[in-house]
């Protein structure tokens, strides 16, 4: 049984998904591994991690207007304020999707299904690196 | 340390959830484990997991009603309509619930809770067969 | 490789946000394994885990705040009243949040980001124990 580690490093423009999927898949079949669980954590609180249609990029719009109409920027419910109006909304967009995603590797290949991609959804305006990490286990 | 990995095919008929419990525990147990880390991982966009009370049907019928009102059929924000008036609410929905759950293995046991039970939370109405995979790492 | 389990009592008064990250970061560090995978799971259906900012405490007011609005207690919506008006709402929020966390550990240390803190989200009003556990895999 063995681990690998890495970090992958998102350079994000804004609020948007940014699909991820190519990198994660290149450097998990990079380990050779033919069997084991894959692992991806997010090391923030206002960007999140989101298994999406990656066929129709009108579902990647879709998919931003209902988080935008469900958490509205400088809703007035908030008293966190002081980082900007899309700052408190993106902690809750984080809360309901994932900081953490496991997907398990069978014959050598990561088991995403037919439509799935994988994205890193930053919900900030500005523009910010991200990190996410990816932890490997198998043999 | 051993690995196993099995598909669960599960025959959705229309939008609910569908308790699969008995059949993750006992291939889980079928496997002789005693401790471990199960990853069940859903190979679908428009359908996801949650762990939720399997003791009282009418929860299951209240968690319904939450997501029909929150994310509703038709709803004229979406643009992605091609699919029918219930495919984007059903990535949506995906993405507010769960693709990937990880429950540890204790004592030969899966370690749910008392009034744990394990769902597919089918989104679309119409039937669909699903594939949810599971890993099992341990010894 | 290694594995250990743990179970964290939580010990919750009321809704709230609890934060668990130190004793989790104690046990997982207690261990002294130098790489791995650390999984919490939740053994409840109307309590959940979140990773969120611990800096500003306003951050967990508002997200409180934010989910009284989004599932209101007493929702008329629902059926399942017989535990009380913020029981079945407790089962949503469980549902929109998260039962299970995966967050890798590098370099001896769980691989936490700059703000992040991990909570326990207690949903009921009253008083409750609470069932943490912790499976930690390794070397």
């Amino acid at each position: 049984m063995q681990q690998f580690t890495e970090t992958l490093a998102v350079s994000a423009q804004g609020r948007k998904l940014y699909d991820i999927t190519q990198e994660v898949l290149d450097w998990v079949h990079g380990q050779g591994l033919s069997t084991g669980l894959l692992t991806l954590y997010i090391q923030h609180t206002s960007a999140s991690l989101l298994i999406n249609e990656n066929y129709d990029s009108d579902v990647l719009v879709d998919m931003e207007a209902f988080f935008n109409r469900l958490v509205p920027d400088g809703d007035s419910l908030f008293i966190h304020t002081i980082e900007g109006p899309d700052d408190m909304p993106a902690h809750v967009r984080t809360a309901l999707t994932q900081t953490s995603l496991s997907i398990p590797v069978r014959d050598g290949k990561v088991a995403l299904g037919q439509w799935q991609g994988i994205f890193m959804f930053e919900h900030r305006m500005m523009s910010a690196s991200r990190r996410v990490l990816m932890h490997l286990i198998g043999d």
